[in-house]
């Protein structure tokens, strides 16, 4: 993929009004754009970003035996009269009035959504347990949009659903998304905190809370780093006192971001909507339901937080836009056009996504944005190639350039990347 | 992948109050489930066909040299009263006003937030062509929501925006755009009438239109099966007589379903909205643009219009949500189970996608629902793989079968499907 076909609009300047470096470098690598407040559009290199963390997600969750599918984002009011949560997420719930006069809203959440199709098909335990998930746009009526894609009215969550005919079942499911969320966050490299959390809105017993400590953030968790004791601050069911052996001078406060949250709802929505199944036995029953959610537009933010120095983003490899981009300095040298090609094709083959760089700008200019940008490996075409006929290949992270003949560059570059 | 965890809700009768038959086949076959009235879901299926469909355009439009981002749905009324739509699509437009006391509403199509996008980035002709295409969810608010998923208040569209320098420009990515969508459709085994149409809400001077005919559809198109001539019924610009050579008793007028229609819009988004370009002599011209939308799930109901008979959906291979689907006939017997997860294994190792019917219900429904549901080839396991080593390999849409040897079972379906 040639860089001026791409549409990657880096910006020089810091945008004005962003506190968050994540925020900041996100706009400024052209990842991502703002609309207005709290609404972003995902340009080229951000919606590669995107859908290598979807293609993670996916693959943990369909390996946890979860099977995908799409739920509107129009939702009758009516169905969240049923369940109270008209009224409980009414400050965050977009709604109108459609031209055939019905009471709608865009979907914060989907748990009625679900509840109310499963309710319609499950009629025995034998259909049980069933796993569903999507990755879905939501839509919540912030008033206070934060930190760029971190708190924003128009985001994407990977929302999974479990119904089971018991507890034990419930449990079964639920270690399962336990695991498949570890799974995921270490891909993505994100080591976050795991906290047993308040349940709020969604109701249910247990709840987790998986949370990444950086430098913003809208949570705050207390840690202690004796006992490896964490809670997340202000949650009245888990209060500093739990960990009565640490020290409060030893606590530390950091602010957090909530990359996902797994819920034992139990029977709060099979029960307010008569989601019921015959067992065993024939008699009724209701469903027993959790839920597990991964804020996947957050995740971009989150792993930018985490990999990034002064000159922009660090991206971890299995989330780069790009695996490999090859700087060609002077693109009037047909010589160093031509082997950009060969390189190009050659890595494509052996399955590597490849961003060239033949935009006519001087090498300060490549340099500077591709710092910023911030893709694992690049290829350095240059002077020393048509004098030395060597190229130089550079790891983004570590800094580490190593001169490599012409005739060798394919084969250490595949091994840099390690395809 | 197993039946009884994919949940493909079947349904014996025909849902009431449904005309179409591609409605009433996708709710019988479990591909979607209506909310509300114009509201679906795509359910595990109905979700894995989509997928399929939105790769293949994927794949032509990338090829084709467009670039794919993803704009959001949420958009501030004010970028529409600058194009003067915020009237003129007054009718289908979904609008609030947001708690910050925003006037917004959910993009029916998206040329203004791109052409604002493009504004803010590109400076010079140096920058042009550029082509930029999303796969998203559109919202219209219909007063008449029909025939399911073909005219719906929330549906998937691929909507693809050129940006050139002059009107030359613009021809060559108008004939790009006009083959890719030729080679997207004849993929999905659809056969279009091309029809050169009226610009409508959109502006502009060259449009044309993507049709199917079919026993329903929005549209009507007057055909001459003497010389080729097809118009758009009630469209002022292109009247019948633009045919003389036709006699009137010959032309046939037959319904149709708009799978796609590709605009030469030329300034009017540009000049609107202020998106100019510095040309070779540095003057300051507005970009000329077109843009080029395809109905994603829309196509989904045109196939099955296209490809079913009275016992179901018979999918076109690449569009196909499984290429085999096993059918265990008798679940009891370990000798059936195993060969069928050898035989699923052996499939999925070369890239086929298996689905393994092994509910514990009788042949007829399973041979029922596999009719209804219309994977391209069945492999039948049952009395006679027990008594005879032979297994029945189905065409679903040619009815053949063939008894094959359990030994070569693996290699023969592998032929069917053609991998």
């Amino acid at each position: 993929m040639d860089w001026s076909k791409f549409f990657i609009p880096t910006l020089k300047e810091i945008p004005i009004g962003t506190e968050a470096v994540s925020h900041q470098l996100l706009l400024r690598a052209g990842l991502v754009h703002m609309l207005t407040s709290g609404v972003y559009s995902y340009l080229p290199l951000g919606l590669r970003v995107l859908k290598r963390i979807e293609n993670i997600i996916r693959e943990e969750m369909n390996a946890a035996g979860a099977v995908e599918l799409f739920l509107p984002v129009l939702q009758p009011i009516e169905l969240w009269q049923r369940t109270g949560r008209d009224k409980t997420l009414a400050e965050v719930m977009i709604r109108f009035k459609d031209k055939k006069n019905r009471d709608m809203c865009l979907g914060p959440t989907h748990e009625e959504v679900i509840t109310d199709l499963v309710k319609g098909f499950v009629q025995s335990y034998r259909q049980l347990p069933i796993n569903l998930y999507q990755i879905q746009t939501k839509f919540r009526d912030e008033i206070r949009p934060r930190f760029g894609i971190v708190r924003a009215c128009e985001f994407i969550m990977k929302d999974a659903y479990s119904f089971d005919k018991d507890k034990e079942g419930l449990k079964k499911s639920y270690e399962l998304m336990y695991q498949a969320y570890k799974n995921i966050f270490k891909r993505c490299r994100l080591s976050p905190v795991i906290i047993e959390a308040d349940s709020g809105a969604m109701g249910g017993d247990v709840s987790h809370e998986f949370l990444v400590t950086a430098p913003i953030g809208e949570d705050e968790v207390v840690l202690c780093p004796a006992c490896g004791f964490a809670s997340v601050e202000g949650d009245s069911r888990h209060p500093g006192q739990k960990c009565p052996q640490c020290a409060k001078e030893f606590l530390e406060k950091k602010t957090a971001i909530e990359l996902g949250h797994v819920f034992q709802l139990g029977l709060k929505y099979s029960s307010a909507l008569g989601a019921n199944y015959l067992d065993e036995k024939g008699q009724e029953k209701p469903i027993v339901m959790g839920c597990y959610g991964i804020g996947v537009s957050r995740l971009i933010a989150a792993i930018v937080e985490m990999n990034h120095d002064a000159k922009g983003i660090i991206w971890p490899a299995e989330v780069a836009p790009f695996d490999v981009e090859i700087l060609v300095l002077k693109t009037d040298e047909p010589q160093l056009m031509t082997l950009a090609r060969q390189l190009e094709q050659e890595l494509a083959r052996r399955g590597l996504a490849v961003l060239v760089d033949e935009r006519d700008e001087s090498a300060g200019v490549k340099f500077n944005d591709a710092d910023l940008i911030g893709i694992p490996f690049r290829v350095i075409l240059g002077k020393k190639t048509l004098s030395d006929k060597t190229v130089e290949i550079k790891n983004r992270r570590s800094g580490a350039v190593q001169l490599v003949p012409v005739a060798s560059a394919i084969e250490k570059t595949a091994e840099c990347v390690g395809s």
